[in-house]
């Protein structure tokens, strides 16, 4: 059997030995409650907020900023309680934030066919009734990177608007960087968000644990009421080992920011040629790279064949170790075809014949070589065999 | 320096050596999504849903009928969402139990000196507009056991007496057991409960897990929306190590549940003979034990002695090597008195010299044995001392 391949990195991501080895001690050692009163525990509560203060820094901000949920799911359910009346957010959002906009008033702005907002539509429907505007800083299945200074720009001229027209109502922006941590550099300041969710599970941190960042009267209302933990907004007691993980997968992809990033493009450049190299283009149809790569996350290649049933691929490069999905987890999960891609204007078709690539630590280039050449040769043999059957 | 003695087991548990163990090949080798289509987030998924299984047999119920937590106090938030109306608990309940009912309409039902529920007054309360009642099954200061079952008989004949009168106000009975997992045998069916909080960090399983137990047709609203895991009551990537830890140690508690309750009642036992031993009763004050330990965990023995500082105490023996509490680690860290002792009549000065000892699996009798005496020395020293202040 060959070695395996893993290529669903914006799906989860293993824990780096790193972060896996810096909680060890917190599991069973230094197991205390962060909040009890003898020496131990306080220094469990210190080393606690030493790793929050670990992530923030790698946002560009302070851990007192930060409030420590179980996952991105939670940190943009917590964000969103920042709003009672009108959302503005993207159509091709993960779950968490669509969901999270449906119990609102909202509305959807537009996108190219890249998944790039479009930022005329957006200052059309930044209404002054808007109160919270979320838009994810890379998408989660295309790798899409949005231009958040841009947004943040146009909502502080509305604030402006507003204030000269005495309209009180506030204005959050908020922003999902769940795939992003391991591949742009993410300054809160710079990208002028007033609330930012982070997730470890996606950047070799464990599952379970995610920050959300907000900035300076941000009023959010908690998620669970309780202990008073994490000032109030998210009671219970802390998930050490848990933090202390992401706070060291977190620095690390800092640390590794841009040589990881030149490693995917080449990478993915390999990707690309090698299934754009497909046999017999008369008989074939091209394949179609999603995403426009200059503002895609470096590790994303999400692909469509036209015509082909990607669940068969996805099968069929199963059996070979290769393991990639089509969409989001959680939507393949429930059979459901990609929001994400209906979105973008992809047909029905075209969506059934697209895979999402991404790649990530646990790949080498000789890796993706391989990989390359298996899904051409799986994609030509699902073309004989359709071309077959149509005789 | 003296080895260490833990004694606030409450406040929390190390992980197991075998929940430990159960969970490493979940971070880094099989870290999959469990959503995700290929053969071995598959084999993820299984191992979770396994997981889910054995937690929910120790409680004598079935994986589905669980929905996974970030921890006690999401459960209890959760368990909440499925009232709207009028809330009954007790006074000496968790801050989050409390919380969570002061963002309803509430009564509390009056609790005795040992903190056990008053069945009259909670017979005269439970009016028909009730529709939530949450009673934990042992306190988290005191190590109380509430008689859950005659809680569950009243409850049966108030729903049958709505039936009666066609009132269709729906009633459910939520019991927080976060303390008890590893020292009472907990079956839902028996309890008569329609809501179950666990905890894992209480029980030798990790730090950000829980589970709330539903019984059939109990309806809830989500706490966070989005993916739709868990039912849809619980979005968000499961957090999988943590699952596998937590089956662990629950299955291990339940295995072990007669021997460490013989093992508790033994040590507690010699705890109690020690610090009723103070020397020169003419003139210190006995020493108050709290509760009444035919209705208390066998690991619990909290304990008063009037008169002194217990923040000093726990100084003193903190510089010894002995670690406990004044009582729920998450007050402590607030400086607030105990809102349990209060309730149940503590004078502040009774309060202000009360201790929360909590034994659990890193205790040996050896070690209780030695702690009983530094305690008593302890107390003793702290006596003396007044006794020369006020001279």
């Amino acid at each position: 059997m060959n070695p395996q391949i893993y290529l669903d990195h914006a799906a989860a991501t293993p824990v780096s030995p790193k972060a896996l080895a810096a909680m060890q001690p917190y599991f069973s050692e230094f197991f205390y409650n962060p909040s009890a009163p003898y020496l131990p525990a306080k220094r469990v509560r210190e080393a606690y907020e030493m790793a929050k203060d670990t992530i923030a820094h790698v946002i560009g901000t302070k851990g007192v900023d930060l409030v420590i949920t179980s996952g991105a799911t939670e940190s943009i359910n917590l964000a969103f309680t920042s709003c009672l009346g009108k959302v503005l957010t993207l159509p091709i959002e993960h779950a968490a934030v669509l969901e999270a906009a449906k119990l609102h008033d909202y509305d959807l702005i537009k996108v190219n066919r890249a998944g790039l907002v479009d930022l005329t539509d957006f200052r059309q429907k930044l209404t002054p009734d808007v109160e919270l505007v979320s838009v994810s800083l890379a998408n989660n299945e295309l790798g899409t990177i949005q231009p958040l200074a841009e947004i943040a720009e146009i909502i502080r001229a509305e604030r402006q608007s507003r204030l000269r027209n005495d309209n009180s109502t506030p204005l959050y922006f908020h922003s999902d960087a769940s795939q992003a941590l391991n591949l742009l550099d993410i300054n809160v300041a710079r990208l002028g968000v007033d609330l930012l969710t982070l997730n470890a599970a996606k950047c070799g941190g464990p599952k379970g644990v995610g920050a959300l960042y907000l900035a300076h009267g941000v009023k959010l209302s908690p998620v669970a009421v309780g202990g008073g933990q994490e000032r109030g907004l998210r009671s219970g007691t802390e998930n050490v080992p848990g933090v202390i993980g992401f706070a060291t997968a977190a620095s690390e992809a800092k640390a590794h920011l841009a040589g990881s990033r030149k490693k995917y493009q080449e990478m993915t450049k390999v990707l690309r040629t090698e299934l754009a190299n497909l046999a017999d283009f008369s008989h074939f149809p091209a394949p179609v790279f999603l995403g426009n790569p200059k503002h895609q996350l470096a590790n994303f290649a999400p692909v469509c064949f036209p015509g082909l049933d990607a669940e068969r691929l996805i099968y069929k490069l199963e059996q070979q170790g290769i393991y990639l999905s089509t969409g989001a987890a959680c939507a393949a999960n429930k059979g459901s075809k990609s929001h994400v891609l209906a979105a973008i204007g992809l047909s029905d078709p075209e969506i059934a014949g697209s895979l999402r690539i991404s790649l990530g630590s646990t790949n080498t280039l000789g890796q993706i070589k391989r990989a390359a050449l298996t899904i051409r040769e799986a994609v030509e043999q699902e073309y004989r065999r359709l071309a077959k059957a149509t005789l």
